[in-house]
């Protein structure tokens, strides 16, 4: 059932958890499609699409008992589950990640650090300490690190991502603004912040000059 | 015409834009929708729908001319008007963002940096010095600044949001993982890095778990 879910479903998955969670917090325990719709600013047929592919039942009159939903794409997601990564570039942005910690509430530990600056190798930042890339492979190989952000300028990027792939890591956030190549099997999930300011752009264009 | 663009659209437009720059440095001056749409993973009656509502038009058996839809693309993005944008937030993540800059190329010139922390104010960041956030509204007005970057924590980022609104401000790339409630017409665009790490996750999950 799974392998049928779209991109589109992908895509709009978080933004279900994060609704959902906020009604949970308000003590709302059932939710129609509708409803939800609303807050998410698509139809309620799209919602019930969704969770149809999903596997979310809901109860006709009553809506969707919101705790188990919850539960169940918490599940879907991954969330229960503790990953441990490992953040690769600790310039500015690595670093902005590290200190801005959003990874622990979706059980990503952070558990290593690595950079080429020798400036920073040795530094703490949250309490772990930045290695040499040169431990890079081995650090993956011993502790079986299958996740990892890569936050590394654009020209080395490639190499880097390959490098981590041969070593076990199976799944990359991609900050490096380039293509990694890598093969299908390992799960990508690319950030380009160019693409959104870009979108920024249009919309204010369409707002204010159209 | 473009108050029916969708926001599916609007997510695939930098995409296309991307796509057609590239084949413009390959010489190539023609393309049809399926050869798009293969580069983009999407359908070719979807490209076609897509440029059927911006209004850009191919011609049978040739396809699409690369370099006029580069151009029109380029134009409803407003890329190639010069936005003067303003930083406010030089932590890690705003510095990151003016060192790795990916604005000029878009036509965003960065002209001002802000920041409430009295050791950031008065340090130069790519030539730019920051100010404290207590001259912010006199130089949103001074200097007629429409667009902003928003990189401040959470629970400041509402307030400041609506300060830089009332002084001029009508379109905001928010990274401050909050949402600003601000009128419908200002132009937000927000940074949800915990929604593609969850992404991350799920795609993960599907891939290795399942």
């Amino acid at each position: 059932m799974q392998n049928k879910i779209s991109k589109a479903t992908i895509v709009r998955l978080p933004q279900y958890y994060n609704c959902i969670e906020e009604m949970l917090t308000q003590g709302i325990d059932h939710i129609s499609s509708s409803a939800l719709a609303k807050k998410m600013d698509i139809t309620a047929s799209l919602v019930r699409q969704d969770f149809n592919v999903l596997g979310l039942f809901g109860q006709q009159g009553y809506g969707y008992p919101t705790q188990k939903i919850y539960l169940k794409i918490k599940d879907l997601m991954g969330i229960n589950c503790h990953h441990h990564i490992i953040i690769v570039g600790t310039g500015n942005l690595g670093q902005a990640l590290v200190i801005n910690n959003h990874f622990e509430k979706y059980g990503f530990h952070i558990v290593g650090l690595f950079d080429v600056n020798p400036r920073l190798i040795g530094l703490e930042i949250s309490g772990i300490k930045i290695q040499s890339i040169d431990n890079l492979e081995e650090f993956i190989k011993k502790n079986r690190i299958t996740m990892a952000v890569l936050t590394v300028p654009e020209n080395c990027a490639k190499k880097i991502g390959k490098q981590m792939v041969d070593a076990g890591i199976k799944a990359i956030w991609n900050f490096s603004h380039t293509d990694l190549n890598l093969p299908e099997k390992i799960t990508v999930e690319n950030i380009c912040l160019s693409d959104s300011l870009m979108k920024l752009s249009f919309r204010f264009h369409l707002q204010n000059v159209s």
